[in-house]
């Protein structure tokens, strides 16, 4: 198994991992006790897009490895247009990179892939995290065309890392600062740097997300079957995807602790890293049965 | 200022002060660094209903103040009928204790209690945990004539604390087994009892129930005015008060973290202790003005 010669987001090499027809682009630093930890990443995001002051405090108790999915940053490909789908690529990964077992973060999006992976394949996974996300059927999942989020997306004077500010964090002078702070941690990153992602791949996520909106049969269902320790995250005022869906995940998977940040949008991970890590890596530091730690 | 002689609720005395024309009857144990932390009690509860699994390892690092509201236990008068009349007496008892400045828990009813005197006597206190408990306004309050609840509190064969074993806990073998754990924590202490509540006290209290669920304009605008730090507590399964009251403190407080706990009722904080005095340790040890720690 390779291992990264730093443990910064900042500054560990981007890799490249072939699987059958497939290229994957990750990154894989830190170490210590715990399992690896997979990290999914948000709509359109690459790996560009995790906060350093998240991946690095929990890549000192373990292994982290932040992966595009198939058509993101410099993995080959197209972008799924479905969460199962999506949920395969990073199946393949971990198999062909020896991962016998890890836990997952999943933020956003990547939540879905990660509910969806520990409903495909739940012997690979120990414990899970999932941030700013939602079950299938969910409720008002990412819908960018509302118009409170429709004027922040599309005001000309952001660009970049600064939208995210817009829709990551609340218009709060303390969220807005939380936000500056985040935006000036991704972009101390400068040299081997995903590409941005394009229109194509915007397109396709929102066809997933419209798709997990839907659902069949008893609504939530299949989470009650999830017995895996579960460790919610939000902030109470996520526009992107309310924290209603939160309530979803912790009332209807058998075993999650919820926690809820205030003042704090979709990015509560990135308003408060210390906090949310210190929960974090206790969360994965236990091993009892229990989400409860 | 006078200190029992233990550090548990097992074995710490019961004391009386007397404020004007009332006594009221309170336990003060522990010490540390902490501000004191005075514990509001549930419906019909007394003394003798704080878990000591919950109030020694918090006695650890800080005086606790576990106290009975007039016409509870030994203290004088008669139980109020509504939760700001029931405010007035705590507030009465730190004054004359000399308790100028102080960090709250109020669980379920005694949350009530906290949030009104938190509005009522800002400056008193520094930092609140609610568990269990409703914003005024808040839905399905304690109604125990609901069929779900009111076969197990009528079931002849449940006397005594077996009755909350059956009411603060789900039915899940887990949650029962930690029941019985909790019920044999109370049973250790064997003297100086309080008096068990009877039937005026919940009569008083129920009333008090139905008048917080009332509420004139805009619902919860006066949470947004509070700004202490709160950690929000409660079991995703609770049927006597359930957590959409605790989605609904934390989404309006203006600085409050929520915890939810899996596979639990309203007893929680006793279903999962050593978990909820970690994160209620770390709560209180903060100085930060924000609730995340």
């Amino acid at each position: 198994m390779s291992s990264s010669t730093t443990a910064s987001n900042t500054t560990a090499p981007t890799q490249l991992l072939k699987v059958n027809d497939h290229s994957y682009a990750y990154r894989r630093f830190g170490g210590g006790p715990g399992l690896p930890l997979l990290f999914l990443q948000h709509f359109t995001g690459t790996l560009d897009n995790w906060d350093p002051a998240v991946t690095d405090p929990l890549a000192a108790g373990r292994e982290v490895i932040l992966f595009d999915n198939a058509g993101l940053g410099r993995s080959s490909g197209e972008a799924p247009a479905t969460v199962a789908a999506m949920a395969l690529h990073p199946m393949a990964f971990l198999e062909v990179l020896g991962i016998e077992r890890c836990d997952v973060l999943g933020y956003s999006l990547g939540g879905m892939v990660a509910l969806q992976m520990v409903q495909d394949r739940a012997s690979v996974f120990r414990r899970m995290i999932l941030v700013g996300t939602a079950p299938r059927g969910g409720e008002d999942i990412m819908h960018l065309e509302k118009p409170s989020l429709a004027k922040r997306i599309q005001d000309p004077t952001n660009r970049g890392y600064d939208v995210l500010k817009k829709i990551f964090f609340t218009a709060s002078p303390s969220s807005q600062a939380a936000g500056e702070a985040f935006v000036r941690r991704l972009s101390q990153r400068k040299d081997d740097l995903d590409p941005v992602s394009g229109p194509k791949v915007a397109g396709a996520q929102i066809a997933a997300f419209r798709e997990w909106e839907g659902f069949e049969g008893e609504r939530f269902a299949e989470l009650r079957g999830i017995r895996h320790p579960t460790l919610v995250v939000n902030g109470v005022g996520d526009e992107m995807i309310p924290v209603s869906n939160s309530y979803r995940l912790s009332e209807n998977l058998a075993n999650a602790v919820l926690l809820t940040y205030p003042d704090a949008g979709h990015g509560s991970l990135f308003q408060y890293p210390e906090s949310f890590t210190r929960h974090a890596a206790a969360f994965l530091a236990s091993n009892s049965e229990s989400a409860a730690v």
